[in-house]
């Protein structure tokens, strides 16, 4: 299967107009450019693949209530379909290994399918009737019945660190369209062939359930232009990001400086505190170094959720000399490109330069985008004074701070600020609560007893968390509630039957759970 | 009861400190000076109130999990203790007429009910849990257990037109308390003594039920300064505001610009186009002209749902023979304050000069802050070019574009952009649908052949709607679920039962329904 190079706009392949260059990506396991040269978008793209999306959201109207689910099931099986072909261009791209890649491209089959059953079950909808009273006094009430509509276009910036799950047609995208919302996505430079082949998938799903193609667009390139024009292009009514502290905060500004503003939904990983309390450490210290040396060093350490701040209450001595050799003996890692390895390592190199931080193990450079995992220590005064000891080592590196007390340990929680996750590891006579009190504003889920990578994808999670772990702590960004992203309420006031969208008619056609009058019933209203 | 000018800060009323000057308030129908002097607060009283806020917000988190009912079912009997003391100020700082206020009163106490119901009932918790499953393959499945939490505190806006239902201690207020957040209401200076009786009642409530008495305090003041204060201040985690589209889209930015963004739920007044077909137009003409100035006229014409432009398609001539009289007939309104009866007079005087429009009625300013109502028309052309008769009118005004046919009134609701409401008058012969379409995407409540003004506080409305109607379409500030803005979520994973919050807890202490596996249910899991 060859690959274009080109956008997808409007379900057709088109390269970007005159003047405006391409871009090729590296295999960063051996630096060697891979084929296809990549088209750069500039404003025309854009503009075409917003007119489409636009023209497709207006065709959607009239459609079955429940178009969606046809088109995120038959994503699913196309994606399929590409076989080997997506997993061998996701390896070569990204130099995750396969086995990973094929996990994750299980997981992102069933986000879609998992979306496409929200949008049967028709929960989503929120659909609210209060029937007329017409004799009530002072004044009649109206009959008033409100339900979850797709918002409109949304650009999609998927991450380089999960090129499927949270790719061109990961969770964001998925929860988008099951919404109603067509999407732009954004191809991550990262892996540009792994999102056209995606995208491939997403066009003959429209191909074959015969709906718009403007559902679905595709944009490549790497500018910071590519960003901003789709964050500020009018059409454009939501934003859905993975990624960096710096880019997510970028788009979330131009978005909010619009004329119009529009929300962002960035997911910006964090520093994910991980509490390891003295009994827990009297207890199980060997085990505790073995399991959380896995977890930072999962994907590369290139998780958003990697526990990247570990706390301790008193002496880690021993603990220190327990996790050390588990990250001493990993062989290097080979990060997802160059420029992020250079961007860790030159976090690795100013934390080794901080006055006050110990470096137990100082992570090297090698090849062209790999590095050897890293750990420091540091007093809890340190890291509360440096205020580059609070920024995320996106990268196998984990930060060890040793505090004196109960009140100093929650004084560097507060220093953290907002995180996706915080872990707590208590023996039989720790005392969880003060630590616990601190996290339930601080976080979006709290682990006890674990490690925070392996985010499962069901109804209860939360993928998500106060700035700067997100935009808003309101929202995940994985499990079904992500849809509630990508929707705007619209309430019907007196409206004769047949002007009502199908899951507001008297009669339910879709047979969707409805709240009536304050009970939630299936029943006709 | 003698009023006192000063804030409530942590259960005490407290002066600003030294140098900051005060203001007065002038009643409206006579330009009187009303006494007492208030105290404008400066920075030392809005962080005495965020301090008390934050520490009140601590100790709620062991009080039992429906502690907040408890406090809104009192601040709603302290206010009917309060009895013609309330309506008598409010009446006479607002020259809004007594009947109008009584009524908004049981509306005001009808809300606060509502969210104790809500609070008991518990739903709004969104309580999900997916139990554990530790033999799964190839990875055990953990236990996960999600919940609506308090954001924090919440710096509150009222509105100069609601002194009850959107003031001190209306919807936005109450919304907040509800889902556990402390409360810093800004006194509009519009209706001080209002404001102050109002938090005595939330004082007296607090002192009753003996909750932290930080939950709720008020800052008087007008000063640009002390909003600004309220929003940057890093200890306010949201924002509620009813106003003008300038003074919520300035709360805005500030919260967008804070190091740590938090959101803004603006609710910004809007034009709210209502069409009149011509079907409906030979059907009931007199009825609809009679029945829509009634409605221009609502409160003075200071509604934020207020049918502020009329469009008609083809000849309208006859319509606008019919609407003139009903509104030449008014007498003057007086109007909230001055400052918006200046305001409203330049707008209007804007409108008169502005090429294109023709002035069918010329209201006139009279008294300290009164003014007759005005009627303008012109064609689509003239709107569509002319951006300041995009900009709403806020008060007794109306403006009438007749469309040549479809496509030219869609080009105008595209230019009106986002309002609350929208609403179409149909005859047995007209087709609502092409305008039906473009509602859907534009405004939060489409209304049939009826009236925008008269928001339903019922689970079904919708009083929100697409920027500039409020700064993001997917909520509403009227409606029990408008304590959806004020909530983010926590998960618990692996947690030991006696860490969990009652409302997660195996045995459903609380007794709420909850979705367990997907189910939902109010069993133990």
């Amino acid at each position: 299967m060859s690959l274009s190079g080109r956008h997808l706009i409007g379900g057709a392949w088109v390269a970007s107009g005159g003047g405006v260059g391409g871009f090729s990506h590296r295999n960063p396991a051996t630096g060697e450019v891979m084929s296809p040269e990549f088209c750069e978008a500039g404003a025309d793209p854009v503009d075409a693949a917003v007119v489409a999306a636009l023209s497709a959201f207006s065709e959607t109207r009239d459609l079955e209530p429940r178009w969606s689910a046809k088109l995120l099931e038959a994503i699913a099986a196309k994606i399929l379909d590409l076989g080997d072909v997506l997993l061998n261009r996701a390896t070569q791209e990204t130099a995750l290994p396969l086995a990973r890649l094929t996990g994750e491209r299980g997981r992102m089959i069933n986000q879609l399918k998992m979306f496409a059953s929200l949008v049967r079950d028709g929960s989503w909808r929120n659909a609210t009737i209060d029937t007329a009273e017409p004799n009530r006094q002072p004044l009649p009430k109206p009959d008033l019945r409100r339900m979850n509509r797709p918002r409109g276009p949304v650009a999609v910036f998927g991450a380089s660190n999960f090129p499927f799950a949270f790719g061109a047609v990961g969770g964001d995208t998925a929860s988008a369209l099951a919404a109603g919302c067509p999407v732009l996505a954004k191809g991550h430079p990262s892996h540009p062939g792994t999102s056209e082949l995606l995208a491939s998938a997403a066009l003959a799903a429209l191909l074959e359930t015969g709906l718009p193609r403007g559902l679905f667009g595709l944009l490549q390139g790497r500018s910071h232009e590519l960003s901003a024009r789709l964050v500020q292009h009018p059409g454009v009514t939501a934003v859905g990001f993975t990624g960096s502290k710096k880019a997510g905060r970028s788009l979330f500004d131009m978005a909010a400086a619009r004329a119009r503003p529009i929300p962002v939904f960035a997911e910006m990983g964090s520093l994910n505190p991980l509490i390891v309390l003295p009994g827990a450490m009297r207890e199980r210290c060997g085990q505790i170094a073995k399991d959380l040396a896995a977890s930072i060093l999962l994907g590369g350490g290139q998780f958003c959720t990697k526990p990247g701040l570990i706390l301790t209450l008193g002496e880690s001595g021993d603990f220190l000399a327990a996790l050390t050799p588990h990250l001493k003996s990993s062989p290097p890692v080979t990060m997802l490109n160059q420029s992020l390895r250079d961007n860790f390592a030159g976090r690795i190199a100013e934390w080794s330069g901080t006055s006050g931080v110990t470096v137990l193990i100082r992570g090297e450079p090698s090849g062209y985008a790999s590095v050897s995992p890293s750990l420091f220590c540091a007093s809890a005064s340190t890291f509360i004074e440096q205020a580059v000891l609070q920024e995320e080592a996106f990268g196998p590196a984990a930060l060890v701070i040793d505090c004196d007390g109960v009140a100093e340990m929650r004084r560097v929680l507060q220093c953290v600020g907002g995180s996706l996750t915080g872990s707590i590891h208590a023996g039989t006579t720790d005392d969880r609560l003060p630590f616990l009190c601190e996290l339930e504003t601080l976080v979006g889920r709290i682990v006890f007893d674990g490690y925070p990578t392996g985010v499962e994808v069901c109804g209860a999670m939360m993928h998500g968390g106060p700035y700067p772990a997100t935009t808003d702590g309101s929202w995940t960004s994985v499990g079904p509630a992500a849809i509630g992203r990508f929707v705007q309420m619209v309430a019907y006031q007196n409206a004769p039957d047949q002007f009502l969208p199908p899951e507001l008619q008297k009669s339910n056609p879709p047979a969707i759970v409805r709240t009536i009058n304050g009970r939630r019933t299936t029943e006709p209203g």
